[in-house]
């Protein structure tokens, strides 16, 4: 790589990469020259997603991931996605305290995504800040998203290993199941073990695991307290196994390649976005949008008149 | 309106109304059709939404907001939007089952959304949905939505008046703040308030929303116990309340004429996004992908150099 950015970046100095994430994320003139030169030497990275409801703990269970993995002196970025509040102006701070443990390390990168409100544009930034750091040489990324919605599912669909979080008796685990949870983990994690009702849960949710039937990764459910560190060993043997699996059996190619192509298509649909705002001034998208707004014309009629004739 | 399903729809055949919903959802060649006849009947019906974590009691609470509003005669729509899991086979039957309570009430139009697993396809789904009710003269339709995401919030936006349904101590209500529910509701609900810790609740929320500043509208918070009836009249006389504000206030047009030019939008990058796949089959677009998949080009300048020629 050549931009100074990307080779300040790449020698490890922080403000540099924080920077080119920001430009990429803000759509800064530069941010497609950038794409385009570290695109080659993106694909090396691991992406761990950690999802849940909020609440279950999952800043300090990323928290206690990141010392484990740190021990063996491996590097990692975390992506901390946080739905943004005008009420707080940003993250609750005591999850972005938690992660200060790491403040000074240098072998980690935190970076709290979405403070724009949008969780739209979080979206389409978190896979381009997961190349930035990939082409970088990071050797994993954890993601870590708030909530159970269309948005952090899209989120998660960046990851390689997708760690769901729970808690004993949360809402008796059917609504994990009911969260569409249970479908997206590749691990599961009962987080504050030290609470009543873990066995229950943990039994639950292999029970409703063992209802999808024959599968060749059965998701493990394990129990942790990551504010003391129990489990978190188990989970770090747990992410690699499930890795092992992916790579052995060929499905790790085959994801990050069904990704890509997902990638490209949403690359057309912003593409076409983009040129469809531009037209949003003239004078024809005025008058079918008055149409529309006066009930003559329905809104998908209008749609393909301007674009029939666009 | 003329087309045999609209008329027997609105002079009230449930089994025509489903078909003319499901007809639409799924895309069929008469929806286009089915569209343009009934919107110019639209823009009468008021919408409710209900939204909230998972288990927060959302569909008891929508089953006695029914009851309600049958007290006085109020005809009323639910659209229930569930992610589907492949290991129920769509809802958890629980709530279904007290949806029941009103099942063989010709006043009461009950649709579970979403049974494809697609929340992008409910979030276009639901307000055509809403649309055809509105049509066919239902004065009220209530959307009850799972989950804080965004495509829930997208849903939430179909609402005139938005309730955000919590329980007592649910993650000290600073989750709510958290997941971006403070910013969404028009009316606070603390249900299941037999439960212990719903003073505190109630005051943090009031707390946390004398944050938000001097409004024009200043939610309430209610407490309710939707199992035994308990806040249900408070409830809906705050829904009152909230459209009285917006209709004395101009508020009301102004969301409704913003709802349509987003959907305007959103048809016509649905329409672009349907023209997209048509040319997914072709050469250019074969070579462009593989390119990306190679990663010789990014996915952006592989979109963009594929529409610049197009």
């Amino acid at each position: 790589m050549q931009h100074p950015l990307l080779v300040s970046a790449q020698a490890g100095d922080r403000r540099a990469l924080a920077r080119v994430i920001s430009m990429i994320e803000d759509g800064r003139d530069e941010a497609p020259e950038l794409l385009a030169e570290l695109y080659p030497h993106t694909g090396h990275t691991y992406v761990i997603g950690l999802t849940g409801a909020p609440g279950a703990g999952k800043s300090t269970l990323t928290s206690a991931l990141i010392g484990r993995m740190r021990r063996d002196d491996i590097s990692v970025g975390v992506l901390a996605i946080d739905p943004s509040s005008p009420f707080t102006g940003g993250a609750i701070l005591g999850d972005r305290i938690r992660m200060q443990d790491h403040a000074g390390d240098a072998g980690v990168y935190i970076r709290s995504m979405g403070s724009r409100g949008h969780l739209g544009g979080v979206a389409e930034a978190t896979p381009k800040a997961i190349m930035v750091l990939d082409a970088i040489g990071t050797p994993y990324v954890i993601v870590e998203t708030v909530g159970v919605g269309q948005a952090e599912v899209e989120i998660v669909e960046s990851a390689d290993t997708t760690v769901v979080v729970l808690n004993p008796g949360w809402g008796d685990s059917i609504q994990a199941n009911k969260a569409g949870l249970l479908e997206i983990g590749d691990i599961f994690v009962v987080n504050k073990a030290d609470r009543p009702g873990v066995s229950e849960t943990v039994r639950d949710l292999n029970q409703m695991l063992d209802l999808g039937g024959e599968r060749p990764w059965r998701p493990p459910v394990l129990a942790t307290v990551a504010t003391s560190g129990e489990g978190i060993e188990e989970l770090w043997t747990a992410i690699g196994d499930h890795r092992r699996f992916l790579e052995s059996s060929g499905e790790l190619d085959r994801k990050r390649r069904d990704r890509l192509a997902t990638e490209f298509r949403r690359a057309i649909m912003a593409e076409l976005a983009a040129r469809v705002e531009t037209t949003a001034g003239d004078e024809r998208f005025g008058r079918a949008a008055a149409e529309v707004a006066e009930r003559t014309t329905d809104p998908w009629t209008a749609a393909r008149r301007l674009l029939d004739r666009g």
